[in-house]
């Protein structure tokens, strides 16, 4: 066994060790993607399949487009191109032969899926139209880290067209409260939301939304953004259709992701000293139940319990751990070091005692169950273990975040103090540009004004900003 | 309105136009790839999602490895990289530079993820070690045809690792037969099943088995496979483990998989003049409520029914058309061209006599259906259907299916007569080579022995062999 790094002395390391550790991820032969283990990939299809439902009950449809794009079709856009080009990968050879025109693996869909939008569009009458795709995509990462910055990673992509700027706002704000509630609800994150500044814009978009956590070293964590990328896309691939009034028109496009980034805030956020401590919802196995056992008598009348005891959790994702191999305590660590909420024990005087031991992945604590109160007893722990996940992390968010006036105060402490800063800002990009060398960046407008004058020039600032070093 | 080519006459155009007309997919801006939309995507989430549960079910788990393989992994299998060579897309440039290693695409994963088998298996307590992945691949395509021949195609390739041969054997056989079920019981489509010849192996394979269906115009496609690849990958990239007798011990591999094509002979085999007809264990949509009315009046009439008819159809995958632009004729039209299983039809004196009548995609049979047994009249003809177009299907296929004594007989009928035919093989390759002035392949080895000799050196035939030309 081996011991994890003092989480609050070097929470850096603690994490590049617990993903190994707790067998998430494992190295792969190219610099920048990552093997996701099973029990990582786990984590993140049940990610996808609450979220795919909810882009499905509000009203988009999956689809698929190539991994290929044209070099060219980058090159439509001008902002586009110029934020993206450092990072691409291109093929330039295929089926043995140089290609004519090289292809990019597609580090966002944005080009491709609207020049087939400029085919679909006529009418007002095929709007809105409101597309997603589930997919890797690319994107060359210098620095890498396992689920925050790699190269290769998952998302969804969202991609939507409308005829008024008002409809494509509201989808924008839609998509962004859905992300919301998924990272508070089964994340059990709590999170900042807002608009980010210009320098922080995805490249080609009028205006981007994006929900920041903040994590134990007081960094801050994008986890998603949804885009108003409004009528600059259109023009470059020609989208028009006729309007209620018979004219030609351009439309207004949205588009929104969420990345497999979220599977690292959900460790970082929850992670204890003794490993992964993962919200009920999304954790691949939600209850295990442990059978101890000497011999092959005890064995025997422990295993005979452990049918009836999972036909009474058939709500929830069980493993039993009938390993003969391992002794319980060994077991014990294994299943604290994955973050499986809720453990159930079973020995043979339990079973004779026809009860369980429960143990609180989140609380540590033990209580004595009798087989007849397993389900209500798991049910509340699954639902006070979800909560609580999210009243404390909110509970520190609270400490992390403090509220500044000048940056010459603030700006030494993000690093030192490891927190972030809600603080005021004129909103230039001069004083934006100030934050430079405190390794920070502004990370989302706020709807408060705490703060009446910026952190920077001292001129008034309309609203908050969140400031913070970033992930 | 457009009307697809003659189904009889010219089914390859009929495939072709089907395909675009029913908005499965869409032409992609790169040469060999293909949009695949909403309505298409639809069709392989539903069989992803019952094949996932099915290989969850026999006890694998899901992963995720890098799309990029460096170049020289492909090179380590020496007939891989033969096998693969021609069709490899490679990335030479990324963030700007070019790369020192050049990068391949995907063409399947065996290589990266038995460099990760080499890591992770130590002794026989790591046995079996059982992955899969859903993916997409990548395979520069010179004749491509959506969903059948596509550079960039969709599939989960399953990856294990068994301490002996007669262990990788069984998972070979056991996967094999899932696929079988899946295909005749979810895409109702008859098959034939059996190993392919030494020139049809998977390039590294010590046996490849696979499934073919037969398509109306007589061409073999096949469905899926499932390799024994033995211990050639085990030598190639070190895959050792400590055996139960203390020994160092190379463990036997096997890799399966089924792709997107499937979804292209679900259109083929059951496909009408009409259109689609789809199964509906697969169908996006398998039940159609069409409202009929010619005014306000009668529209309320029967949007009023709606929620109590949908309410007795919460086991199927409905969609009310309440569209108020097209007649009732334009509905019909595109539901029967997207193969939607069952129709239910609801005009102003259908509501107040509180019934519906109910179309049959497959037979065209119309029955009118009391509100009060809408639920087990579909319940019927979803049954049905989906038996009913497996037996068809059936029937055709032994129509389509000749038994041969010789090639000089049966071979100039393939392309003829548009059949494939049962016959005996020396299992010689120069006799096998022998096919190719027909266009035609052996395509699996069979249990049968019909024919007693080779269909061309008249040498005895110790099992009979399926032939045809393919998709």
């Amino acid at each position: 066994m081996n011991t994890l790094p003092d989480i609050e002395k070097d929470f850096a390391q603690w994490y590049q060790d617990i993903i190994y550790q707790a067998e998430l991820v494992d190295q792969a032969p190219v610099r920048g993607c990552f093997i996701i283990r099973p029990y990582g990939w786990a984590m993140w299809e049940n990610m996808q399949q609450y979220m795919d439902a909810r882009i499905k009950a509000t009203g988009h449809q999956n689809a698929s487009f190539p991994l290929f794009i044209p070099q060219s079709f980058i090159a439509k856009e001008a902002k586009h191109v110029e934020g993206f080009s450092p990072e691409l990968a291109v093929v330039t050879h295929a089926g043995g032969k140089q290609l004519e025109e090289p292809l990019v693996v597609r580090p966002t869909s944005e080009t491709i899926i609207h020049d087939s939008f400029s085919r679909w569009v006529r009418s007002w009458r095929d709007l809105p139209l409101k597309l997603n795709q589930w997919c890797n995509v690319v994107r060359w990462e210098k620095r890498p880290r396992a689920f925050l910055r790699t190269t290769e990673f998952f998302w969804q992509e969202g991609h939507t067209v409308h005829e008024t700027l008002q409809e494509a706002e509201t989808e924008v704000q839609l998509m962004l409260n859905e992300y919301v509630s998924f990272i508070q609800g089964q994340l059990s994150i709590p999170v900042f939301v807002g608009e980010k500044s210009a320098s922080e814009r995805f490249a080609g978009a009028e205006r981007t939304y994006a929900v920041e956590g903040i994590m134990p070293d007081g960094r801050a964590l994008q986890m998603c953004t949804s885009h108003l990328l409004s009528q600059s896309f259109a023009h470059a691939f020609n989208i028009k259709f006729q309007n209620r009034e018979g004219e030609q028109a351009y439309p207004y496009l949205t588009s929104w992701g969420i990345t497999t980034r979220v599977v690292g805030a959900t460790i970082m956020t929850h992670g204890d000293q003794k490993g992964l401590v993962l919200p009920p919802a999304i954790a691949p196995i939600q209850v295990v139940v442990v059978a101890i056992f000497k011999n092959d008598e005890e064995y025997q009348a422990v295993a005979n319990e452990l049918d009836f005891i999972q036909s009474n959790l058939a709500d929830w994702r069980v493993f039993s751990d009938l390993d003969r191999q391992k002794t319980p305590g060994a077991k014990f660590y294994h299943w604290e070091l994955r973050g499986v909420p809720v453990r159930l024990e079973i020995g043979p005087r339990d079973a004779k005692a026809r009860q369980v031991v429960l143990v609180n992945r989140f609380t540590g604590q033990k209580t004595t169950v009798p087989f007849d109160q397993i389900t209500q007893v798991v049910a509340a722990e699954i639902k006070n273990i979800q909560d609580g996940l999210y009243k404390k992390a909110q509970e520190r968010l609270e400490r992390l975040v403090i509220v500044g006036q000048k940056l010459t105060e603030f700006g030494p402490q993000l690093e030192e103090r490891g927190v972030a800063c809600v603080t005021g800002w004129c909103q230039s990009p001069e004083c934006e540009q100030a934050l430079a060398p405190y390794k920070a960046s502004t990370r989302v407008l706020l709807d408060t004004q705490k703060v009446t004058h910026c952190f920077n020039c001292s001129k008034p600032s309309p609203r908050d900003v969140l400031i913070a070093r970033s992930y």
